[in-house]
Order: C-alpha cells, then sequence, then structure tokens
C-alpha cells in the first residue's frame, strides 16, 4: 500500500482483532498500532499479538497516521472523532466499520474540524461472536464493503481506501449514506429484532423441542446486545418503518387464521416462498450462494 | 419388523417418497406398497423404485395392511380415514406425519368407526425441498419423532409403531396431541409464520444487500405453501396466541425506538441474545448441536 504506510486500528474486539491481524498477514510492509480504552483489551491483544505494536492512549496511536479506523461501538465515535480531532494529519484518512452511516458522517463533518478526510466502511463480515480471541485474518475474504462518502471527497483518498480493503479480500460497493442505512435496515437491523422478539416471545420450556428451523430464524439474535444496541440507536426511523411493515403482515396472517381464511393463508405462505425462491436464485447466479 | 409385515405409505412426496426408500432399505422383509392419488406422481415413484409396489388405486393399496401411513397434506386425512374405513383390518395399525396432532385424532375417532388402531407420528425431519425426487433412505436418521396416543389404545400396537420408528432411525417421545400442538405452535409453526411475513415485508430492491443473517433467518419460509397452509390452518388458536407474543415484543421494541430508550432496548436485545445462548448450551448438552 503505497499511499498507506501507517495504520491505526481503535477497538479490538472481533472485528478490529481481524482487521489487524489481516493487515499483518496481507500488507506486510505496512505498520499497525492498536489501541483499546481497556488495559484488558490491550494485555490481550498482545498476547495474541493482533498487531505489532499497542498503545497505550489514544494520541500514540494515532499521531502519523495515514488511516485510521474506528472499530468501536457506532455511539463512541463521535467522542472519537473529537478526541482525535487537531492529533492527526490533514490528508489521513478516518473510517469506521460501524453498520450504520448517517450518524457517523454528520459525526465527522462536526468533530474532525481540523483535518482528516472521512469515509463510511461498512465491512458485511462478521458472527454472532465477540472479542479478539475469535479475531481470523480472513474473516473479510470474499465479504462485500459498502462505502459510503460525502460530496467533493478527495478521489485518491477513496481510491486508497478501496484498494486496502481489496487487500483484505473484500469486493467493493459504493453507496450513499442514507440509502447505505435503509437497505441495511432492511436486510440485517430488521432481521435482528424479529429473531430477537421471537426468542424473547418463546417460553425456554418449549425449547426442548425446537429444532433446525427455530435455531437457524433466531441464529442473529445471539449477537452481542452492547453492539447491536448502537446498531438500532443510529438507525431507529429506518427500523421503525420496518417493524410496521412487520406488524402489518402479522396482523393480516392472524386475521387470516382467526377466519379460517385458507386463501389468504396460502396467498401469504406462497407469496413468502415465491419471492425467497427469487433471492435464492439471484444468489446462487451472483455466487453468494452453492446451488 | 415380527407385527408389520406390509405397510402402506399414502402420499408420496419427500416424507413419503422418503419412508418407502427407508423401509427398502432398513427393512427389507416388509413389503411396502406405496400410493399416491396423482398419476403423475405414482409414475415419477415407479421410476425413482422408491417402493416394490406402488398401487393405482386406494383399496388396493391398503387392504392387508398392518400399518397405513398417511403422508399427505392435513387437511386429506379426514376423508382417507372415511375412505379406508371398513376396508383395513381391524388390527391395522393407522398413523399419519402431519405437523399437527389434535385435528388428526378427532378425524381419526370419527371417521374409523370399522376397527385400525389410530396413533400419531410426527417425525421431525424433512427440509424446504419438496417432492419424491427429493426423498432420502437416510431422512430420519436421528430425527424425533413424537408419537400421540388417546388413552386406552393397545399398548403392542404403540410399541410396534416405536419399533417402526426407531429401525428407520429415530428417537421416539412421547406427548399428548393437544401439548404437541402447543409446544409445535412454538417452535416450528410460529417461527414460519414470522419468516414468512419477514419475507412479505422485504423489498426485493433491497435484497442484493442481503447476507447470511437474512437468508438463515427466512430460509423455513420456502417451505412448500400448499402442506403450510394446512399446518397453520390445523393449529390457528396456539398460532394466535403466539403471534399474539410476537406482536407484543415488537410494540415494545417499536415504542423503545421511538424514545430512543437504550436501556430498554438494550434489555431487549440482552434478554434475547442471552436466552438463545441457553438455548444452545442445552442443545449442545443433548449432542443436538456440534460444540
Amino acid at each position: 500500500m503505497k499511499d498507506l504506510q501507517r495504520i491505526c486500528v481503535i477497538g479490538l474486539g472481533l472485528l478490529g482483532g481481524s482487521i489487524s491481524s489481516a493487515i499483518r498477514q496481507r500488507l506486510p510492509g505496512v505498520s499497525v498500532v492498536g489501541y483499546s480504552h481497556r488495559p484488558a483489551t490491550r494485555a490481550k491483544a498482545r498476547t495474541l499479538a493482533v498487531a505489532a505494536e499497542i498503545a497505550d492512549d489514544l494520541p500514540t496511536a494515532v499521531v502519523g497516521a495515514d488511516l485510521i479506523i474506528l472499530a468501536t461501538p457506532i455511539f463512541t465515535f463521535e467522542r472519537y472523532f473529537a478526541d482525535i480531532n487537531g492529533l492527526i494529519r490533514s490528508d489521513c484518512i478516518v473510517t469506521d466499520v460501524g453498520s450504520t452511516k448517517v450518524l457517523p458522517h454528520r459525526w465527522a463533518a462536526e468533530k474532525l474540524t481540523d483535518g482528516g478526510v472521512y469515509i463510511g466502511s461498512h465491512p458485511i463480515a462478521g458472527s454472532e461472536q465477540r472479542g479478539v480471541e475469535f479475531a481470523r485474518d480472513d474473516l473479510f475474504v470474499d465479504a462485500r464493503c459498502i462505502l459510503t462518502k460525502d460530496r467533493g471527497v478527495r478521489r485518491d483518498a477513496v481510491k486508497a481506501l478501496k484498494e486496502f480493503w481489496s487487500a483484505l479480500g473484500c469486493f467493493i460497493e459504493m453507496m450513499d449514506p442514507a440509502e447505505h442505512d435503509r437497505v441495511l435496515a432492511n436486510v440485517s437491523h430488521l432481521p435482528h429484532v424479529i429473531a430477537a422478539g421471537l426468542v424473547n416471545a418463546s417460553d425456554p420450556r418449549d425449547m426442548r423441542s425446537a429444532g433446525k428451523g427455530f435455531l437457524d430464524s433466531t441464529r442473529i439474535a445471539s449477537g452481542p446486545a452492547n453492539v447491536w444496541t448502537d446498531v438500532l440507536l443510529a438507525n431507529t426511523h429506518n427500523l421503525v418503518e420496518g417493524i410496521d411493515r412487520v406488524l402489518a403482515e402479522l396482523s393480516a396472517i392472524k386475521h387470516a387464521l382467526k377466519a379460517e381464511d385458507r386463501q389468504a393463508i396460502d396467498a401469504f405462505l406462497d407469496g413468502a416462498s415465491k419471492k425467497r425462491a427469487a433471492l435464492v436464485t439471484y444468489k446462487i447466479k451472483k455466487k453468494e450462494l452453492l446451488s
């Protein structure tokens, strides 16, 4: 990476740890400095050697960096932007791996007043596991990474960030921040809420009989609550719209069931089955699913 | 199988075809006759040789059978019970593989007036695929099979049916029919409705960005609508109760999101995450999931 000689990763959980490890593995000429505000996490990261250098304070971590990556919960970004403002080089690229993008763009515009080029990143990778001990240097291989940018951002910065994620194995897609948050609400944040609602509505005594169907359809609800609380709070408007659509669907099927309306029940199920079959066909065509 | 020399399988879809194939494979001394009301399905079943004998009419299929297994949609059972009444031996065991059990028990009591011993079976196996071409002789290996019986049913009949499903690889659990339907609503039928509702509420244009989370949490919605319409219609009371519980959860999280109530959102997600973690731990302990 010609333009990125020193990269700083803030937050050393599953994502931050995996980014650091992936850089060590795939970009051997680049120096990585990791930082976590928790001493225990820094100690674990040193033991696991996820980065050559682990800084004990934020200024040491960010000074001189060509790229800073925030891999902390979304609602910490505003404070980090404020804290690094003035410490970083004016051409330093600042990005994050948060699951929503509108608020990070707003906070960056408000807080990074002394330079730094903010571009949003959303590598769609991870798992329901958490913590640096689950970090994997191949976590981003074949993952989609969505980049979001404001108008007028320097093209060489966008190019450098694209090259960075590509080097980690991602394929890149550009999106408008607001469009990103709307789409991700529908394909990720809303399903998470629905899965959590289904789990909360369940009776543990019945779970002896739960099979693969229940387990698969609720898997995402196992994600770490603290990370997901931030995601939901950062995307409330789109989520409320999505929940309203699901509520309407469930109210309709409830009334069809009460009325024993076979035609309406069949239309509900057949519509869903056909719609999902089309999705599977599309994903197979795009080679995102095996046939 | 000492007591079951001749077994009749009615309905030759994924389940009926798999049962016939499994008997051929695992109970070589037993004769199997298959029947479907559709000539095209009978022709396909002959080509695939899922049973040694495929009958062209119902009386030929059922006369002299020691065990009759209905593997057709639930709401066809009442008619089949009426049609075979008087044709079958008085000690013939009649069962089914329907996903609900209260209605089959009621219909059997009403229609099998000239003999035949009804016991309900629910082998929890299958997939979102349908049709005899997906039949597999190992479909029931390590599957749970729930049996339901009325009071006073002959114990040797229950024993014979247990031995039959065990021979196909199932482990057996006895349940009361009403309890079966309540529990299965919660662990299977309700998740199916929720998944279908989520798919119906989605915008196909957003699906380009759908990943593993969306695909997994909606997988069960790909099931064949005609089969599932019967399942839902046969379990409306339990389903309406379950949908009401999910509606309450979704309304609560919607209001928490609108109020940006971090504590309530975190409690919703953390509760679900911990509850599902407990379920996964239980399933690993029971060796139903790998650790």
